[in-house]
Parts: C-alpha cells; structure tokens; sequence
C-alpha cells in the first residue's frame, strides 16, 4: 500500500516523472493518492513540481490540486496556460475554490477571478461578501437533495442520474418544494434499508444544521458535539444553501489551536508553516509582540528606579528580584492556560468570573504558600550552612521572601484568570492576553508588592 | 430546530423530566438530540442526572450514553441495576466500551469488566493489551465487509441483512476469504452506481490503512492527510480488525492540543476539563512544575549572589536585571512555541536541526538588535531629559544594555529552538521543555551573560 516516498522525490527532482505516473496505470496495485503526490511535490522545490504537475492529465490536475498548499496552488495556476488554469479552477469543489481565493488580494483576486465562469464567478462573490470567519467560507455548494415523498429507490435513481460521486454527498438532505431543509440521511440508510420503504420513513426527526452567518468556530463546536461528518447550512428561512464537510472542519480546528499556541507564545498567528514562512514574514510577526512586550517590560526599569535606595541599603533585596517575578509569571501563565483554553473549548464563559475568581484566589493562596515555605527554607539552609552570608537580618528577609512570594502568586493567579475572562467579555480574543502578557504585567506589579512587603518587614533593620 | 437548553434544564433540575421525552414522542417536530440530552445532564449536579437517565427507556439510555462525560458515566453505571448497567455496557459501540474501560483501574476496572459478555470481555482485553497511546484504544469493530465478486445489489442485499446502521458502515471494506483488507468504498458509491455493476469495478485501488500499532497522533495525520472519515486498521498479515471513524480523531486532535497547550503554560496535562477537575487535582497538577519551576529559578538567586559585589557598585545595574532576562524569556518562548508546534504538526524533524539553527541565529540577532536598539534609545532619552540620572557612565551603560540584550535574546531564541528539537531526538515530549521552562533557563545563564558583558564595558568605570 505504502508507495516509496524517498525514491519517487529522488526521481522527481531528476526530472524524471515516471513515478507519479502509476497514478493512471495498474489499477488495482500500486496507486499512488493524490495527497501522497501533493506531499512530494511540497517537499521539492516548486518549479519542479510545477513542472511534474504540467505532465498530469486534467482528471489528475484535478485531484492532486486541492491537496497542494496554497503557496503552490497560485504558483500552479500563474505558470499553467489560461484555459488550463481556468478548467482547474472551475472544476475545483466549491470549498476549494473559495479556500482558494480566500488568500487573494488586490489584482491578484481579480485577475484570478476573470478564470471563472459567470455562475462560478458570483457564487463566489457572495461568500466571499461574508466575514473570512464565517461558515460560509467553507461551504460546498455541491450537496444532494431529494424529496420526502420519493420511495428509496426512486431517490437512488434521482442520485444516480444527477449527483457526482463527492464527499458532500455522504450525507442526503431531504428538502420541500421551496428547498426548505427538513432533515439529513447519511446515505448508508438508502442501503441499509428495503429500497420500497419512502424517505419519509427512515427519516430520524434529529436535524442540525448551521446558519450561514455562524463563525467556524461554531462549525468546530456542533461537529464535536454532535459527532457528524457533514452538516448542512442554512440562511435565516431555513432554505439549505450548501454544506460543511468534516475535513474541513478538522483543518480549521487545528488552526484555531495553532493560533492559540502563537498567541501563547507571544507570537502574531502565522499564515503559513514555520518552514513555509519567510524569514522577513516571520521576523515581523515575533518582532511586533516582542516589542510591545520590552515596552511593557521596560516599566520593570523605572519601578525598580523607584526602590534603588533601597537596593543600594540592601543589595541583598536585589539577589531575589529574578526569583520574585518570575514566579508571579508561571503562576500567571499556568491560570492564563487554563482558563484560555477552558474558554476556546467552551467549557467556561464570562458569567463564570465568580467561581472562577473564588478557585484562583485560593489557588493562588496555595501555590503561594508552598514557594514561599521553600523560599524560606532555601534562605535558612544557605544561611546556616554557610554557603551564603544574608546577614544578621537574614531571618527578617526569609519572612519578606514568604509573604512576598504568597502575594505575587495570589496576583499573579488573579492577574491570569481574570483577565482572559475580561476581554472575552470586551470581545477580544482572549489568547491575545498570552502566557508572556500576563507575565509581564505581574512582572511590574509584582515588583512593587515585592519591595513593599520588604519595607513593612525590613524598616529600620535593612531598610 | 433548536430546543428550549435553559427551559428544560430549569424542569429537570426541579425533578421533572418531560422536556427529555420529546426524544421518544412526536416524531419529526422537535426531537432532541442525545448530545443535547448529554448537555444537559452534563450541566446539572450528578445526582440529578442519574435521576433522569433512570426515567429513561433502554434505547434512550443507548442513544445517551455514549455522549456523557466519563466522569458521569462512571456514576451512572454504579447507580444502575446491574443487569441493566450490563446492557448498556454490552450494546455499547466497541470504541465508546473501550474509551469507557480505559480510565478505569483496579478493583473498579475488574468490578465492571464482570458486566460485559465472554466475546466483548475478550475483545475488550485484546484491545487494552495496546499501549494507551496506540489506535487500538479507538478502533471499532462492527465494521461492514464484502466481497469483490459480488454484484453492487447483492452486495447491498448483503450489507442489508448483516450489519446495524451505524457511523461505521459509512465505509464499507473489501477483503478477501481470509479477512485480509483489499479496498474501501464509500457506501455512497453502492448508490451513486448502477446496481449492476460488479464490486471490483467501482474500486478505485487506493486503499490506504492504519497499523494496529500506529499511535493515535498517526490516525490525526492520516485523517488530515487524506481527508477522510473513517480508515481501515489492520494487523501486520493485512487482516482488517477495525475501523477508526472521524469523530474519535478529532477528540483525539483536540486532547492533543490540549495537552500541549497546558504543558506550554507550565501544568501538567489535565485529565478532566478545569471545571470538572476536583480543587486539589488541579492544585496536585500545578504544584508540581511551579515547584520544578520555583527550584530551577532559585539558581538565579545563586547567579545574583556571584554579582552582588558588582550590584554594590553600580546599583543601576539592577534596575535593568527583570528587562533584561524576561526579554531572553520571551525570545526563548517564541522559539519554542514555534518548533513544538511545527514538531507536533510533523512539518518539522530532528533532521531539520541545522536549517533551524541557522534560521533561528539569524532571527535572535535581527530580534536583539532590534530589541538592543530600543534598550540604548530608552536609556539616553531618560538621562537627557533628566527623568533619571544614571550616573556620567550613563552612554556606557547603555551599551552594556545594547550588547546584552543582542546576547541574551540570541541564547533565547537559540535554546528556545534547539532544547525541543533535541528532546525530540531523545524521545521525550518536546512540549515538555515548554515555554517557561526555557524562559527558566534562559533566566539563570541570562544573568551570567549580562553580567560579564557588563564587566567587560564597565571595568575600571562603574565597576
């Protein structure tokens, strides 16, 4: 089954296509998917890809394209002929073609867009008026309907003569005159059935669908729920305007996450891979959050500035700064997690704010309390073995360290659960306020908390 | 369409359970879903589910089950007579019965495995033999089979009478006397064909397959690679065993996800979503890393200590120490995120080391620069205007600053890189060196670097 990856690259990048080209040939034994030829010509450069790809015949074209990745595909299209390019465009499944097009701007889109034909064209057009984060972005218009009056295999037969054999069509919808959606069949229940039973008789009653203006992420939401492999979307008077096939819905899963872990990362999402992304493109996208996040960072200077008499009073107070608030920023980041995550899987909305709060403080309390005990204990040990001189006040600084490392902590927790909950309540996203954000505001309060702690316990000893 | 969540919920938490029976009456109206039925229960106290799960009918508890959290099924499965609790287990699909059975242990694992049949406790024994990571934890064996000889009618009459309507015969598998796999059709293929076709010829030669020691993270990539919503799995003679459908994928892409989102933020992986997550499990899940964390962040304690001669001196000095480190943090977590995710998307390997360290050395001296730049800037600005005085010294300083932060965020950006890659290689869970455990890290010897770049400027002025 498997076909040799290593060999056939090798071939290719020789110039020598053959290995492709049982694709057409010896049915039956060793056929190569078109996801398969879509793997090697990603991992080669493209113009030779492009050139192994114009070796195809137009039913091949066809079923390696949308399998290529969207660097490739444009790069395909401008080096085929113009009826080439619009025979594959056009051809395309709706999906694809708006994914597709989706990445276009400016003259490319139009340019592009003169490929089409006219229906094409303005089918098109009205997707692509909805929001790139709309369903509607992904819909296939090439779905298989039929009526509820209709024996099974009258339907069969309306199928067979009218429908293509597409992953859409793994799933019939049975709609009324006005093609209002009544209700979907998977289409194993026409062969699972007695072909002389009506529709209307295997017919479940359960019937979920999707608006048109509802976002991906609901998309993502209903299929996990409801365990379906395609679900059908309609407009507000419930006519069946097209349907969301699974694959797709897994691929915008796993750029939600992906975004979600950028952000994480205090990076701006990425459009492409890491290895697909240039230098320069990526180079912006980590300079832009980093330099908000030095910007932030930068009030660490001043509010350190603030204490520097007392630093220079007790250098000593200086030795734990790094200590002091990076635990303020783990404890931050943990809370950050969970509830960003919690949030994206909607396992928790804003109007859990107050069992949260109470959670978080508590856990902040606790996780506080467990650093600052081996704080504590740390600065004991090296005082009393000798390993390091903390002065004679060396006991008044193990309690500063205690309670400054329970109130960072508690802050830090508060800090990083309250504000994720506080900006999906603005509408912003809230993996924006990532791990490195959080971080970094715990940082300089955390700074203050700390110094001021040490001047409750240190005035007129140390300080 | 939609049925009335809050409304029913408010009834079945005053014990009335008549907005559930919509499921079994008036067929075709407003019929409500199990995983909206499961939604609900999931929402209100156990005791109140199991309640309403006990008015149910066998089909109903069927239809239902499945969908619950697996801490609710655990409940009412020891709530319920053991005959009936034996009825549900036994009807189970073979995936959800192995999802079941795998977070049980011990004496509850032996208690429950006395409820099912002889043939499914040996299936079920067979399958948790597999590593909890292998894709035998998800394979469901009611799959449909049929032979290449036969006619497309034939094959349906046959398909008719042998198999029960599930997600599963949404594929239908080809294999030969002995079981071995030969080829998949889509069951829409049976209808999208004239029925008098023979089998062998409406296959299309790909086939491709899952091992039953494949991992579940092989099935996501399958599934994604080849857009499809269920795969064959076989063992090493080709005998077909199983199926794995689309809906357990994506759970298992959204666990991973999940898992790597929360190993980022510094917790270890949750078993439960945070709101079902018992208070010290939680705590128990965080404790751990913040105190691996809070111990490796005390070295910086010990760095400080080597310098604080240097700190007595020039106080200024530290004011800078927070902007300093957690800028090679932040460098660092970018780098990181970067290539766990790409590692965990398989668009990156360890072989790709030295593209990566070369990409990544030349990002880290581009961010410094940038990052070093800003530093100089923000230093001469607040002496010139007087906002603080750091001494006549002050332009030394800032190039102290400058050359510190171009060293610290390339050791950032560089360790960030290179410490997942080489996790990698040494098999270990990339995501585990996450992101603050690099900033950790890169916090300790981020010290020692600015400190000798200081020495280096500072000698003879400052210090």
């Amino acid at each position: 089954m498997h076909f040799p990856f290593k060999e056939t690259r090798k071939k290719l990048l020789a110039g020598d296509f053959s290995g492709l080209f049982r694709l057409s040939k010896d049915k039956g034994t060793s056929y190569i998917h078109p996801s398969e030829v879509a793997k090697l010509f990603i991992s080669i450069p493209a113009e030779k890809a492009i050139d192994a790809f114009k070796s195809f015949q137009t039913a091949q074209e066809i079923a390696v394209f949308p399998y290529l990745d969207n660097q490739l595909q444009k790069k395909v299209i401008r080096s085929l002929t113009k009826s080439r390019a619009a025979y594959i465009l056009n051809e395309l499944s709706s999906d694809d073609r708006t994914i597709f097009y989706s990445t276009l701007k400016g003259l490319e889109l139009s340019n592009f867009l003169d490929f089409l034909t006219a229906p094409n064209k303005d089918a098109l057009h009205k997707v692509l008026g909805y929001s790139d984060k709309s369903v509607a972005r992904i819909i296939n218009t090439e779905f298989a309907t039929i009526e509820s009056g209709m024996t099974i295999a009258s339907a069969m037969e309306h199928l067979r003569k009218n429908h293509k054999d597409t992953e859409a069509a793994n799933v019939i919808y049975v709609v009324d005159k006005n093609g209002k959606l009544i209700d979907d069949i998977p289409v194993r229940r026409f062969v699972l059935n007695d072909p002389h039973k009506k529709v209307e008789d295997i017919l479940d009653g359960y019937c979920t669908s999707l608006k048109i203006t509802d976002s991906k992420e609901d998309a993502v939401q209903k299929f996990k729920e409801y365990d379906r492999i395609v679900l059908p979307v309609t407009n507000d008077d419930n006519i069946l305007l097209g349907v969301v096939t699974v694959d797709d819905v897994m691929d915008i899963a796993e750029q939600r996450d992906t975004a979600e872990i950028q952000k994480f990362g205090g990076i701006e999402e990425l459009d492409y891979p890491y290895v697909k992304t240039p230098f320069f493109s990526l180079l912006k996208k980590r300079a832009g959050w980093l330099i908000v996040l030095f910007l932030g960072e930068m009030l660490t200077a001043t509010a350190m500035g603030h204490f520097d008499g007392e630093i220079k009073k007790a250098v000593v107070l200086a030795l734990f700064v790094p200590l002091i608030i990076s635990s303020g920023g783990n404890s931050g980041s943990q809370a950050a997690t969970l509830i960003i995550r919690a949030m994206a899987l909607k396992e928790l909305s804003f109007k859990d704010w107050w069992y949260v709060m109470r959670r978080e403080i508590l856990s902040g309390l606790s996780l506080g309390f467990i650093l600052g005990s081996i704080g504590f204990i740390r600065i004991s040990i090296w005082q009393n073995l000798g390993w390091y001189n903390y002065g004679v006040h060396w006991l008044l600084l193990a309690i500063t360290i205690f309670f400054s490392l329970i109130g960072i902590v508690m802050w830090g927790t508060l800090s990083g659960s309250m504000i994720p909950m506080l900006l999906k309540r603005l509408k912003i996203d809230p993996a924006t306020s990532s791990a490195p954000f959080v971080a970094t505001l715990v940082d300089v309060t955390g700074l203050v908390i700390y110094f001021s702690i040490a001047a409750i316990f240190l005035k007129g000893t140390l300080l």
